[in-house]
């Protein structure tokens, strides 16, 4: 062990100056301060308390006990006090008075770090979507005529969505197998995992109007890891015709990091080439900026390395999500969080679900632990991922964990 | 025109004593405060300010700029504020003190009565589903078959609830005629009402608890009227798989009053016999007040009456439905509101949809001001219900009120 500087980060660090993830912390000596923590390696910037003794202009907006405020702002405050906090980090000028306000992130417990207004479920990986129809539909098309048409989505509950690290309770409902007539009720037996990724709206925007393409920087604070929980039985004897509902409502579990858009700049990449012609509102063949994103998330299950999804491989964009969602003329609000589906990738191992990992429990996974068809009480999952960074750096994302308790 | 006191409502006013909805209201004066008002005959009372006046324990409550608060207290507040509101209005000895906070419903704009936490919308009768199934699936059974072992319900958007007398700006996006492969883009065509009964949850729950049929009364503050607006043709087209989006996201309209559950306890009733045994959390066989409530809707499109559905009628109860929504554990907050779905009678006249009344759109609407198969622009359509109360008496509930504006 060495006694680095905290401001001095190791070689290779994925939480360096480039990425400065924002999230909510408390301490043990105030738990019930809610403070703005800036994650910079393994520590966090009480970013409220250097902003106020250095006098910072943001110094109210990042002494919110939430991020909302700051959300709320818009881009060009969002960038003004991105530009700042770099300042904080890589000016030694400033090390004197940002040292003494870096906590230990093992001395710091963190919150979900904004009040989820509504939350919306995408389904944008062609690959996950063609499984999931070869599982559940043997015999009709794999993919709905709509498909390729328009990002297909849905409402789930923005109440249930919880900060990585909070158990996750095996929920209980109605299932009812192939061969039986009538739904038994109990804890479910098909509980599963959706590797996922999250974006945050900032900005809000007004009834009836919509988001176009290129508006996209303008109104999406940032980006998270989640984990859509899924109880495959009950879903499958619930969800026609309106959807998912219980299957997915007893938890989502989401980062304590938001990472800021800008630091996924240098993880732009192009989506997946378009089999059919876009409507004007979503074709992005014109967009300025790339709408994909390199993200290699990887998926442990009680520490070992199930999967590894590319985000840079999903049909649908989150531009493109967001652009469909409000071309209706739905409002965004402060809060807003949609995530892109499940990743999954062309390969076997790049797939976000046990239900395809394992085809519907069929192909049980071979861990040291034992075989998993779908989860167990007490297993633990844990989401993370990195991008590429400016100059062959690399941006980490937060982890997203959480662990399954028996039913209640 | 006589000079009778405020206090003194005509017989058989539907907003009496009995009745006293909630409600948020502002002012000309100061537009900027938001005040709690209860509903008496065709005015409104400054709770707070009679509260205040009188020192009431509940002044910091009813002095709230909005419901939430009121709403978290729980059943047995509920209850004392209810009771203290009616001796306010019953027991002349206040009258000097109540009578100058009354404000005359013309004089007062309404608002939001409470900020939405989740919005969940049901399918709970069977006439409207089996109608619904029959014109979209003409040639499969009516109901799936989940429908009678379970309240299928579906997650909506929470940011576009918005208060009565709010234009619905008619929604645009993808629609697909039968006979073509692509989907075109613009208005939408087949723009339609549902008529809905929501249910407003006050006491908040913890995640991985659920609600008993028998806690509803302690969990639900009130009632209310919505008008789930549907866009038919964007729905037909996204909805498969994962359920309704677009097509019902732009909006939906409540009413600005909420009707306290216990004014409705004159019009409890037992729910339709059930026609397949229900598995034990849903079972309200044995529940000591039915779960039905006597509802008298109504439904105009411009002044005529479309529509007189009954909500008795229901097949699911709305304890059954908040019982179903936290089977699984989900957690409720102060402030979600659940629908029962579109309200339809076995009668042609108690349908609750354009889609059912007009069947498709194949038999439009006789009206004085011409044919309607769907929405047009400038149509207005107002819901509004009564049911029955103590001695013979009428409950009325709020309006919601709506009218459809030309695409932005």
């Amino acid at each position: 062990m060495t006694d680095a500087h905290p401001l001095d980060l190791p070689e290779g660090d994925l939480f360096g100056p480039d990425n400065l993830p924002y999230g909510l912390f408390t301490t043990a000596e105030t738990p019930e301060r809610h403070r703005i923590g800036v994650r910079y390696g393994a520590h966090v910037l009480d970013a409220g308390a250097v902003a106020a003794a250095l006098g910072s202009e943001h110094t109210a907006l990042l002494q919110a006990p939430a991020l909302n405020p700051l959300m709320a702002a818009g881009r060009p405050v969002w960038d003004a006090v991105r530009a700042e906090l770099r300042g904080w980090f890589t000016d030694r000028a400033h090390a004197a008075v940002v040292t003494p306000h870096l906590w230990s992130l093992s001395a710091v417990t963190l919150h979900l770090p904004f009040a989820v207004a509504d939350y919306v479920d995408f389904y944008a990986s062609e690959h996950h979507a063609t499984n999931v129809g070869r599982i559940f539909r043997p015999d009709g098309d794999a993919l709905t005529p709509n498909w390729k048409h328009l990002p297909i989505g849905y409402h789930g509950r923005a109440g249930t969505v919880v900060v990585s690290g909070t158990p996750v309770v095996r929920p209980q409902g109605q299932r009812k197998p192939r061969d039986e007539t009538v739904p038994a009720f109990g804890p479910s037996r098909r509980l599963d995992i959706e590797a996922e990724v999250g974006f945050v709206v900032g900005t809000p925007t007004q009834l009836g109007t919509s988001v176009p393409l290129s508006a996209f920087r303008d109104h999406v604070f940032g980006v998270t890891l989640l984990n859509d929980w899924s109880a495959r039985d009950i879903q499958a004897w619930e969800y026609v015709p309106l959807g998912p509902f219980l299957g997915k409502s007893f938890a989502t579990s989401v980062s304590p990091w938001i990472t800021p858009l800008p630091a996924l700049d240098a993880a732009r990449t192009a989506p997946p080439a378009r089999d059919v012609p876009l409507l004007p509102y979503l074709d992005d063949a014109g967009e300025a900026e790339p709408g994909g994103l390199d993200l290699r998330l990887t998926v442990t299950l009680n520490g070992h390395t199930v999967a590894e999804p590319p985000f840079s491989a999903m049909y649908w964009t989150a531009a493109q999500q967001l652009a469909h969602m409000t071309v209706n003329g739905a409002s965004l609000r402060t809060g807003d969080l949609y995530a892109s589906g499940t990743v999954s990738g062309p390969e076997p191992g790049q797939r976000g679900s046990l239900l395809e990992l394992t085809w519907g429990g069929s192909e049980p996974l071979e861990l040291p632990d034992g075989k998993r068809a779908f989860l167990e009480d007490g297993d633990e999952v844990v989401l993370s991922a990195w991008a590429p960074g400016p100059g062959g750096t690399r941006i980490g994302m937060g982890e997203v964990r959480g662990t399954v308790s028996h039913s209640a």
